[in-house]
C-alpha cells in the first residue's frame, strides 16, 4: 500500500490500477449495429481488478452510467486526488471485494473515456467521425461488452452490475445473454424511459445543438459547443438530485454573500452548484457522446426489443437471478418502474430480491455511500457465489459419477 | 353574443374586450423600485371585465403567472381562435362571475406584454431597456397594480387571485396592503421557491444567456436568442407538468413514424410536443423579460421580506381570509409548502380554507378545467362578497344609528 492510501477515505482501495483497451471488428468483419449500419474497428477501454479465479466462475461486470468510464475503482497515479467512481463499493473487503471477484468494467461504446464514439478518428474519413458516427444503443454497447468478455476467455459472469444507463445494460445482459449471466443487479433504473426522462434528455440535446459552435457535431478542429454541454450537464444535475436533497444541500443560502445582486450573477449556493458542474464537465466530456448515450438511453425498450411489449415475455428470457434496488427520493427512474419491472421477473418465477432503499438524494443516490446498499450486494453476491460454486461441485461429483 | 361564441367551449364567454394602459411615475415622479433604482414611466397593460358596483366592493384582481397577460378572459376580435388564458374561469356565471364581480388583470411589470419591462423603449437612452432595465421584485409588480387600481378609484378588493408566479403576487398583495384586500386566493404557489425550482429557473436562464444572440440583452436591433428561449420554455414545460401526466398525455408514443429515425429528429411525441412550445413561445416572448420574471420569483420571500424570516411574523400582517389551493401532482410547488404557508396563517387566527385537488397535470393544472377548483372559487367569493355586504350595512345601520 502507497501514498494513494492516504485519498481512500472509503476503507482500503485496490490501488493502481492500469486502463487497457481492446479492440476488435476490424473491417471487414465491422459489426453490424441494431441500426443496420456498420461500425470497426471497434476499440474498448477496459480495467480489471482482482484475480480471475481458476474456475473463471467469479467475474462481476460493472456497466457504467451516462458520463462514467472504466475507472471504477482504485488511482492512476499514486497521487491522484481521486479514485475511480465507485470506490466506495469495490475494492478489498468492500461490497465488490476484490479479494473475492475478478471484476471488469469497461467504457461503453459511443462515449469518449478510451472507447470508440463520435470523437474518435474515423480511418475511412481520416477525421474524427462527428454525426457520421451511427447511432448505438444500449444492445450494441452490451454486444461490445460480450467481445471483450470473449477476448477475455470469460464464459460466465457471477453478476452484471450497474446503475442508471448502467443499470438498462444489466437488463439487456440478463435477456440477451441468459446463458452467461449468473446473476444481475440493476440499480435505480428502468426497462424504458418515461416520457418525463425522455423529455428532460431532449431538452439537453436541444441546449447543445443550440450552441453554434455544435456545427451538425463537426467541431473538433475548432471551438467545442461547451456553452450548450454545460446547459444540458446542468440539466442532468437537476434530475439526479431531489426537492429533498436540494433542500438539504442549498435551501435558499445565498453564495459568499449577504444580500441579492440584483442583477444575473449566481446569488443562490444552488445556482452557483450547477454552474460550476457544468462548466467543470464540458473539460471532460464530448457533447457529441452526450447526444449518442442520452439517446440511447430513450431508445432502450426491453419490453419492446425483447418481449414484443410485454415485460413479461421480455423477462422470460432470462435464467439470471436477480437484485434490484430503487430509491424513494430518486425521481427519474421512481420505486413504481421498479417494482413492475420486478412483477414481470417474479411472473416468470425468477428468484428476485427487490429493495426500496430510503435515501434522500434522489437518483445520485446509487452512487454515494450506502450502508444498506453495499450490504445488500455483499450478501447477495456472496450467495449467489456459494450458490454457483455448489452447483459447480454437484455437476463435478455426478460427472465423477458418470465417469465411475 | 356574436360569431366569437362558437369558439367558447368553456360556456359563455365575456364577449369582445379591450387592452387599454395606464401611465404613471413619470420623470422626475419615478418609482423607486425595492433593488433602490428609479424606473420612470412605467406603463401598466390592463384589462376590465363586468362592472364596478356603486359600493366599489366588487373588485376582483387576477393576477397571471410567468408569461400570462391582461386578456385574461373574452375575445379582442370576433374571429380570435382562442380566448384569454383564464376564460374558462372568468365569464357570466363562471367561477369568476362577471355578472357580480368587476374584474382587473394588469399585465406584470418587467413582461413585454404592453407593461413596461426590458423591452421597451427607454426615454432616457432613446432605445430599449435591455439589460438597462433595472431588476423588478414581486412586491414591484404588486405596487405597481396599486397604483393602477388607486387611478381605476378602487379602495378595497374583494379578492386578488393568481397561480405560480401570480400566487406569489396574492401573498404579497395580502400582506403589503392588508387594509385593501378582503380576501385571497393564492394558488399552486409558495412563500419562497425551493432550491429545486430556483435551479429549473437558472438553468433556462443560463440556456438564454448561452445564446450568442443574446448579446448581454442588447438584441432588440438584431437576430433574437429564440434558440436558448426556446430551450428555456422546453424546461419550464418539463416542470408544468409532471411523471404521470406526460405519461397519460405522452408516454412512450411515437411523433407520425413507426419506428426510430436512428439521428436526432424527434422521435418520440413528447420531443415534438416540447420543440413545438418552444418554438411557438419565442414568437410571443421577450427573452429578456423571461430572465427578469423568473428573478423576481426566485427572489421573492414573503418570511424574509416582510416577517425576518419567519412566515408566522409575515402572515400577522395581513387581515385577509384565505382559499389556499395546491394540486397532488404539482411537483413545482408541491403541497407540503401550501401546508406551511397555512400552518403559518392558522397560528394568526386568520379565516383560511385550504385544499388540495387531486389532479395528474402538474402545475399547469390551476389553470385546466377543474370543477372542483371552479365550485370552490365560486363559492369562496360568494361567502367574502355576502359577509363583506353584511359588514357594510352593519356598519351603515351603525352609522345611521349614530346620526339619529
Amino acid at each position: 500500500m502507497s501514498e494513494y492510501i492516504e485519498h481512500d477515505k472509503a476503507g482500503v482501495s485496490v490501488g493502481l490500477v492500469e486502463k487497457k483497451s481492446y479492440t476488435f471488428a476490424e473491417p471487414p468483419d465491422e459489426m453490424i449495429l441494431e441500426c443496420g449500419k456498420k461500425l470497426g474497428p471497434i476499440t474498448i477501454a477496459y480495467e480489471t481488478f482482482g484475480e480471475l479465479n481458476d474456475d473463471k466462475n467469479n467475474t462481476v461486470l460493472i456497466c457504467h452510467a451516462l458520463s462514467g468510464d472504466s475507472h471504477v475503482a482504485g488511482y492512476y497515479r499514486p497521487h491522484d486526488p481521486k479514485p475511480g467512481w465507485w470506490d466506495i463499493m469495490i475494492g478489498p473487503g468492500k461490497g465488490i471485494d476484490t479479494n473475492k471477484y475478478f471484476i471488469v468494467c469497461s467504457n461503453i461504446l459511443g462515449s469518449c473515456m478510451g472507447s470508440t464514439g463520435p470523437s474518435t478518428y474515423n480511418p475511412k474519413t481520416k477525421e474524427p467521425y462527428g454525426r457520421n458516427f451511427p447511432i448505438v444503443t444500449i444492445g450494441d454497447m452490451v454486444r461490445a461488452q460480450k467481445a471483450l468478455l470473449d477476448y477475455l476467455g470469460i464464459k460466465k459472469v457471477l453478476s452484471v452490475i450497474g446503475g442508471s444507463i448502467g443499470g438498462m445494460q444489466v437488463l439487456e445482459w440478463s435477456v440477451r445473454y441468459p446463458e452467461m449471466v449468473v446473476s444481475a443487479v440493476p440499480l435505480a433504473t428502468t426497462t424504458r424511459h418515461s416520457a418525463l426522462a425522455i423529455a428532460f434528455n431532449e431538452v439537453a440535446r436541444q441546449a447543445i445543438m443550440a450552441d453554434p459552435n455544435w456545427k451538425n457535431g463537426n467541431y473538433y478542429s475548432g471551438s467545442k459547443p461547451d456553452v450548450g454541454l454545460a446547459v444540458a450537464r446542468m440539466i442532468g444535475h437537476i434530475t439526479y438530485l431531489s426537492d429533498e436533497s436540494m433542500r438539504l444541500k442549498f435551501g435558499r443560502r445565498l453564495q459568499e454573500k449577504t444580500n441579492f445582486s440584483h442583477n444575473f450573477e449566481a446569488d443562490f449556493q444552488v445556482e452557483s452548484y450547477l454552474r460550476y458542474q457544468g462548466a467543470k464537465f464540458v473539460d471532460r466530456f464530448d457533447a457529441n457522446s452526450f447526444l449518442y448515450i442520452t439517446k440511447a438511453a430513450d431508445y432502450f425498450d426491453l419490453e419492446k426489443l425483447h418481449g414484443s411489449g410485454s415485460a413479461v415475455k421480455a423477462f422470460s428470457k432470462t435464467r439470471s437471478r436477480f437484485l434490484v434496488v430503487s430509491f424513494t427520493s430518486d425521481w427519474l427512474y421512481p420505486t413504481y418502474q421498479s417494482k413492475s419491472m420486478v412483477k414481470a421477473m417474479k411472473k416468470n418465477g425468477l428468484d428476485v430480491s427487490f429493495c426500496e432503499i430510503a435515501a434522500e438524494w434522489g437518483h445520485d443516490a446509487f452512487l454515494l455511500p450506502n450502508e444498506r446498499l453495499t450490504a445488500l450486494i455483499k450478501s447477495f453476491l456472496e450467495s449467489t457465489y456459494t450458490e454457483s460454486q455448489k452447483q459447480k461441485n454437484e455437476i463435478r461429483s455426478s460427472d465423477n459419477r458418470l465417469m465411475d
